[in-house]
This record gives structure tokens, sequence and C-alpha cells, in this order.
């Protein structure tokens, strides 16, 4: 279903080129300032334009049909909805019969049987993600009303890659082959108090990780000492409680799913692009061959780079929702 | 909350030292042949015993109180319901005041308060997850019912040692030490077909790192090529369809969210059991002094070597949901 | 919250006042024919300008911007959006202080503390029944794609009074005294087959008046004999069945929440409409006295003469989710 | 599905032959005293026993297997379990074939094509109403320890008769006839606040109404003024507020779907019993003929004089979720 969310509900809808896509955002309480500029910073953030991203720019303007009266939120649903304004649809008629490998090409097809909307990836494309970061912006609002916590996501690797420094050059390389370059963000949230979270289904890293693996091109998440932690013994990956709290903050700031006052960090790995321009082989469903696919149309060299604003707005909504608990 | 699911769901109550505890499971079809016998399997999988695991023994019956007529499921919630007939509750009462590092002894502290019963972890004990065995057995009849889903989970490695003939050794020196081990556990679920999954928010990955988050001592989750993959190029990454499906099921089963038809697989890390006889410094809050704590009690050297049988029933519990829509 | 269904979810958005309002539906399977024609007729009959009904009109087109590609559902979520055009917001700047006896002014003040949009009446209007007019009819398609259900609501009486031709005169009896009037609509659906409804918790009893309930204006409601059952006994209640079904249908289709085959039928009561022109009492929370309050503004004298097809909307939304479990 | 209620939510399971039945509570916050003892009264208002009532008794000792601990709520969810003792199965063989007119044999035979429990109504015994009392119980705890809300439950009518003095005469008479009798339970909740209650979906009555049809046998559900509203004008039903409230309170409580801090009043039509001794006409569904039936067992000739406390337990149910909202 299309809504996350028990007491912070987050609703989404749109395809990639239909006229409007957007976000219903449930629960909200009544009583905090909200305008249309509110949402400029971080949707900039995610927006095309810099190394690595896509030349597609839209201008990403949020038009608020409700729950917002003289500048302050009413206590009923808010509705956000963007224009989708600079589409080229014939750019993806040919994947219908031969779905680029990685993409949701031919698993929406067989799930939809044929009835799904297929330009620019139509409903299972990242463009959805600026509803995101518009819930992003009003779950920040809310958990700063009623917390101090900040939200601080960062690339921490491109390609494999951490340092900084090298990465112009390795996408610089990748665009002229024709490829693309996966990554991990780290997220962090500071300032959250101890006791959110709740047993059993509903620890903070179950609902973090079920939001994060919404986002398209998700692989994994880990938080604290995440995997490394597997390999460690109790000894070394416990945390001694002191008077600041946790020493080390192996466990990502959350014990028995419940947060501890420490930071709550995790990290998120994003596949590659799928769509390169770059050769490869796919499968051709009408002729029953295999074909060779050289990918057109306007696509991130490494969509990780836009996706840190994504993740911290998955970390609000979570925050949210458990704050207004 | 305590339940988890739309179609099939999955209801859990109970602490470690109470006189019962036990799941609800509702949204079963009617007419699914099944009997006590049914559980044995599983619930052997999960007890103690083996090298590396506590020696608490419980008879660990399944008492079944409704929704089973005449050895068939007849459409109505069955709740599944199992003693706890061999607990020593005195181990665990200084916990209060001078919480174990890892445990939830300070965030269920703080969260209810003081209420929350601390007797052997209680409502955050490992012992809950009987109840998530015995839906998973339920969910793996629902799913067989309707498609021809194995579900398979091995450990991978153990304290980071993937060589099965080391983990013998590496088990007596821990627990010589006092100390204990962290693993990775792997889970493949063949059978599936293409369409499981639904955009946004109910990915395959969502709810399974979802329902995965639950289990107490999990660090991480990965799907497919999992975090390698944010260091692959997309060349690398991406998977050539064939007449098979996906050559190399680089994305674990899942496009879109969305299953392939390719065998579903994801990694799960878990953490080095916390309670460790070893010391280890903590904090009293009575005092405000940092201490020396060895903790006593009966515990599991590598609790990740009876988690596979754990992880399958969350991904059969998914999987039933999934189907059932 | 704002949402309803479990299936075929329902989440509805928007103010009299705003700039748009609509409904974000959720769970409709992919290829059912849809175009904007197929609202037309519906949303006429909702319409105003019939004897009894305001004065203001809309143009009530819909709007939909996702969900819906060449003429088909696509599977993903369908937001229908309606624009407000013709307001008239200075109508209602007075019952802030002074709330209008049987209105939502002073409760909707109480529970958003002042941040609501008192224009026309805000989240609270019937105004947003247009949206669940629009649902109804996606609920009507998918259940006649389903099955051979046929809705059918219609006034059974105004002002106590079961006669239709005696209505003109009473309309313009207390349209001349600035008064109101309530009636009674009774809906019918036939061709369910048995076996729609849930136990325990979601007869279709239970999800119908909870649908029922959430248009404005609704005091009661009553199924099959209804409130005469409670005065008959069991050998005149209790219905015999035949090979063509039950014999008189007094339990309206429903035996232990469950359809039995029988046309469903239930009644609703509305209220008369609060706003009138006629003097009547009211407090000014402001002065701390009692005062004499006339309405204006453009009002229904009979709203419930606008309603059968909103209560069609609700059996047929319930239906749709029964029918999609 | 067996659960109900977003923030207090009630998990029944159970069958009335089954070897126990029972309720999960969850969202119950820690700290509140809660004892077996506790549920003694409200368990004896249920009990037969009087005049018009089964003669079948049950023990109906409460077992608490979890979320109590010293006395008090611990914060995790509350099992609570009855013994089915005084069961006489052997009474129910006949329905499966020739189904008791009025009651779920025919539909829940229909939905669970054969594999329901048929022994006492299985899962849609009234049996089940006594889990209903137990979360009543709770809820009411939970209600009056945040707000002095007061729960009163009267029959009103039984037959049609509101003038209880002939009450024991009316009972003597269809027992002697073997027949039985509906009747019409009034409620009101005293000392909510204004404020409760959440627009669109989640209205006070909606979800009043959603709680109340689950009870077994229930045919309507009416508000303040009710059906008599709708033949009422809006200068005779609307009301004034004064300085106390409403003046007459005909809304019952609660304008826009929010409480307005009068008394919540509501009525409930019940039904008379299904099952009666007197001869009936029935289908055989072997034979294919009409047959004539005369039920035996131990049923209420009024089961309605035992539903006060289930229907002040809903009332309860539904208030405590949403004080916790």
């Amino acid at each position: 279903m299309n809504s996350f969310g028990t007491h912070f509900r987050v609703s989404i809808f749109g395809e990639s080129h239909g006229p409007q896509l957007g976000v219903v955002l449930d629960g909200v309480p009544a009583g905090i300032p909200l305008t249309g500029e509110d949402f400029i910073a971080d949707i900039a953030r995610r927006a095309p334009g810099a190394q690595g991203t896509t030349p597609r720019k839209e201008s990403d303007i949020p038009h608020i049909l409700s729950g917002v009266y003289e500048a302050h939120t009413t206590g009923a649903p808010l509705a956000i909805v963007f224009d989708n304004s600079n589409t080229r649809s014939g750019d993806y008629s040919q994947f219908a019969a031969i779905p680029r490998p990685g993409h949701a090409d031919y698993t929406a097809n067989e799930k939809f049987r044929g009835y799904q909307d297929p330009r620019g990836g139509g409903h299972f494309s990242g463009r959805l993600t600026i509803g995101i970061v518009a819930a992003g912006v009003v779950a920040k609002k809310i958990a700063s009303s009623l917390t101090a916590a900040r939200f601080d996501a960062q690339v921490l690797s491109i390609g494999g890659c951490a340092e900084r420094d090298r990465w112009p050059d390795l996408l610089a390389a990748v665009q002229q082959e024709g490829d693309s370059l996966g990554g991990v963000v780290q997220c962090r949230v500071e300032g959250l108090k101890p006791g959110l979270g709740e047993p059993f289904w509903d620890s903070v890293e179950a609902l973090i990780s079920h939001a994060v693996f919404s986002i398209p091109g998700v692989r994994g998440i880990e938080f604290g000492d995440g995997f490394a932690a597997s390999a460690m013994k109790g000894s070394e990956h416990n945390d001694a409680f002191t008077a600041e709290g946790p020493a080390k903050n192996g466990a990502g700031g959350v014990n028995g799913g419940i947060t501890n006052g420490a930071p709550l960090v995790f990290r998120v790995a994003f596949k590659p692009t799928s769509t390169i321009r770059k050769e490869q082989l796919t499968y051709n469903f009408t002729s029953g061959r295999q074909e060779v696919l050289s990918a057109r149309g306007r696509h991130d060299a490494c969509f990780c780079l836009r996706c840190p604003v994504i993740v911290e707005a998955m970390a609000a909504i979570v925050t949210a929702d458990l704050l207004l608990r």
C-alpha cells in the first residue's frame, strides 16, 4: 500500500511523467509554522545539476493544497503536489519488451499485467522521492517542535572510494564509459531522548530499515558497528555506559530496539544506477533472445549523490512518527 | 505495537519469566492441515543444547488454544502458547540499577519508567522468538499451500570465520574466556513467482528488513550483492535477464521492490551475545559511578547459532503476507 | 486519521475553501477501464440545484493526477482532485467566537486550538464528500469487475414524511421559515455472494456503519428490521432459509456479520441542516453570554436530498474492500 | 481481522468450546494498577443466571499471562485468557446441514468452506464477549487514569416494553413458549473533555458504531436524538450552547464527530435470541427441503439483558483509544 506510519502517516502517489505527483501527510499537529519557503533548501539538495547527476531539471515548486491556513498547520491532512513539466516520454518505449537489467521494467510488467505506466519508470521512478523530501521537511518541523532532534546525512563513499577529492575523476571516468557508480550514505540523528521505539515489531531499526528500503536502489543497511559487529567478541562490541551515555556507540544509539540517548547512526548501501549507456546484455521477451541494450535518456551516473536528503527525510519521518506516539 | 502484517498478522505477547508466552495469528486461511506435530522440527532447531548455546531448557510444547478444529485451520485466529517452566529469576535482580552493556536494561527502564518486568529480559527476551518460530511454521504452511516456496537459512560465519570446521575451537575459546561471538546468517527463499511486493512502501526488502530487525541482536541486513554493490559499477552489478531469469542474481531476487522469480537472498548480521561472564565496565545509576560487571546466569556464547530458523520464520511470515494480498 | 480500508484504501484531504481537495485511492487493481467521464453521473447526483439544496455551484470536474494510463487503472495509487472555485469566505468569519449550534465550529476550535481553517467549515465541510463520491465510482467499478453488485440508495422520508408528492410543499415551507429538514436514506446492495465480512471486528455492519458515520450529519443506522427487531420475538424476527435464501430478509442480508446472499439493506438517519437563517440561541465565548444567531451563507434546506449517492459510495467502498480480501 | 484500535488495540481469539479463549491488549500504558480482582465485578454483570438468561455457567476466572508485574501494567501487551469448562458439544452437531435461522451457521459454512468449528457457534459465539468485557475493564482503567470518564449502560426496553416491572412476566411468557425477546440498551459516557474524535474517518460515532456492531446480535445504533432527528426541523434539533454546554444534548455529545463535553449518549438495538425451542422453519441443505427445527441446548431467552456491560466495554475501548492519541 502507499502509506507508511501510524501517527505521522505519509501516503505517496504519482508517476514520473504524469501531470502531478505528491504526498498526503496525516497526523501533523496543529499550529506548526509552515510555508512553501520551508521546502526550498531540502528540495535543492535533491535536485540534479551537480557532477554525476541527471540533466533533467524540474521547477520543483511545492503546491500545498490543504492542511495549512495562515502559514500554520491546521491539524487536517496536508496534501503537497509537484508538477512534472520536463518529461520526454519517447525515451522509454523500447523497455516494454526489452527490460533494462536492474530496473523494475520486468517485475512491474509481471505484477500489473502490462497496465503499468512505463514512461520514465512510472510509479517506480526515483522522481517520487521528491514527495519524500517534502514529507521529511514537515517531519523535521514536527520533530524539532517536540525535541532537539538534528538530522544529518552525508555520502561516505562512491564506487567504494571514501576519499572525497578523488570523486570528480571517478565520476568523469564512468561518465565517459557510459557506466555508473554506487555509494554509501551515513545518517546521524542527534538529540533524541532515550525511550523512542516500540517492542516487539516497531523497533527503531525495524522502522528505519522499512522506510529506507522504500528508496529505490537500496541494497543494505546497518546500524552502529553493523556487519563488523558480527566479527567482534562481546567484550569488544559491548559498550560501557558512562555518565555521558555509551562510550563508543557501537549499537548506533539503540538498545533492545529503543533509543538510548546516544546519536542514532546508520549506513545505507546504494547500488550503481541501473540505466547505463554502456552496452549490456538483456532479454527480448518478444523474440525470446538475448540482445545488447544501450540505454538512452537522461540519468544520474551516481544517483547516490542526491540521496542524503532522502535518507534524512526517512529518518525524520520515522522519528516524527515515534515522537507522536 | 505487538502486531506485524496486513493479511497474515502476527501478534506476540509474553515475558521470559511469566507463566506463558505466545502468538496470535490472524488471516490464516481455512482448511490448512495443522497439528502440534508440525511444530516439532522447527522448534527443535531453535532449542538450546548445541555447543555455544545456553543450558536453559524448556519443554517448548505448543498449546494451540484456538483456530484449529479436527486437525485443520478454521479461518479464525490461531492462539498458540508456550509454558515458561525453567526460570531462575533471582539471576537478574542486579541489573535494575546496573544495566548490562548492550542489553535493553537501561532503555526499557527509561521507556517504561521502572514498571517493566526485569526478569530474564522480560518482554525483550530472546525467549519471545519461540512464538516467531511457531508463526513461521504456520506461514510456511500457508506459503506452500499457495506456491512452491522453500525457505532455507544457514549460519554463514561466526566471529568473522566462515570455515565451519574451525567453529568448535572458536567457541571453546570464547566460552573459556567468558566472552561471546556474533555471526552472519544467510537466507534463501526459492520458488517465489515474479510479482510479490508492493510499491511504494511495502517492497519485499522493506518488509523483510522490518521483520528481521525485530529479532533481538540484529545489526545489519543486505540483499543480493548488498554492501558490495555500492563499490561496483552499473555494468558489473546489473544482471542480464536470460530465459532462466537473472544471470547472477546480484539483486537478490528483487527488482524495484518486487520479486523477479530468482531466489530471494539476504544476509543478516548478528552481534555477539551481550551478557558475558568476562568482566566489563558498566555504570551504576544509583551511585553515579562506573563499575565492573561480571554477568552470571545462563546465556548463549553465540546465540546466532540458534537464529537461522528465526530468520526463516520472518521470511516466511512476510512471504505469507504478500502471497495472501 | 484520514484513511479508511485495508485492501481498498481511501485517503481524503482538503478544505471547503482551499485551492483543491480530493482523495487518494490505494489498492485499485490494474486494468480497470476508467476515464473522467465515468464520474459525471454520480457527481451530478450529489450536485446542488434541486429544490431544497444550496445554490453554491462548483464545476466539479475530476482531475486524475495518477494511477490511470491509457484509460485503464495501472495498479498504482489514484489521486483525484477537484477545484474549489466558487467560495465566499467572508460569510464565515463570525463563527469563531459564536459557534453555530449543531456545527463543528466549537469542537474543531477546541481540538485544533484555533488553528483550524474556519472558512466554509474547513476540513469538516460536506464539500469533502465529493471525494467520497469519486471513490465510490471507482469502488463500484472494482465491485462490478469482481461480482454482480448493484448499489441503490434512495431518500425514504424527509422531515418524517414518506409521501414523496408532499415533499415540495414541505421544503417550500421550511425555506420560507429559514428552517431545515432531516431525512432517512435507505440503501440496498444486490448481487453480493455469501461470505463477505470478517469476524470478529470487521463484520459487514461494523464496516458500513464506520464508513456511514463519517458522512457529516448522520445520527443513526440500522440493518434489516433494525430497531423494530428489538421489539420482536425470535419467532417473528428469525428468517426461515429457503432454496432462494432468507424468506423475509429481516437480517438485512447479514448473519453473524457475514453476507448471506440476500440483498444488503440498511437505513441511515440524517439530521436537519444545522445552519439556518431562522433565529436561534447560541453562546458568545468572547462575551460569555447567550446571543441570537441568524446564519447567512448558502446552505441546503435539506442536505439529505443530496446524500443517497454518498451513502451508495460508502457501501461500495466497503464492498470493494471486502471483495479484495 | 481480529484486531481493533490504533493506540489501544484489542485482539480477540477463541471458540465457544475450545480449551481457552481470550484477548491480547496492546498499547496499555505502563504503571496502571491491575490485578485479577479488578475484573470480577464486570464479569459478574455479563454472567448468566438471572431470569431470561442461559443456565450455562463458567467459572470465568481471568488468567493474566503477560503484561502485568507486581500488580501494575508493564507497558508490554496483556494477554488474558479464560477457560471453557462447561461445554456440551453434542448439542450442536445437527446445525451443519440444517442451519438455524438468524444464526451464523450458514454464512460461516459458506465463508470457511466447512472448516469452521461448529461447536457452540465456534468463533461466532457470544462467549467471545467475555474477552471484550475484560478489555473493557482495562480500558476503563486507562480512561480513568487520563480523565474523569464514567461509563454507564442500562437496558432501556425488552420486547418493546420500557416498563421494567412488567419484564418478569414478559420473560416468563416467552420462556414458556420457547421463544425469545430483543431489547434496547442505552449507554452514557460522562466526563469526556471536548476534542475527542478524528476527522474524517474516525469520528466518535464511526468508531463506537464499528465496535458496537461487532457484538453479536446488534441491529441498529443511534446517537443523541437519533432516528427521531430525521423528523425534526433544524430549529428543533439544534442545541443552543450555554455556559454549561449544549442545552438539551440532541447531538448526544458529539459535533462534527468530535466530543463537545456533554455526555456521550447512544442506544443500541439487539435482536431477539435466534436459537429458540419453539418450532420454526429452516432449510435442509442436504435434502434440499424446508424442515421444522426445534433447537435444543442452553440459551438466553433475552441475551440483551447481559449486554449492558459489553456495550460499556466497547465504549471504554474506543474512549481509551481516542484518549491515547
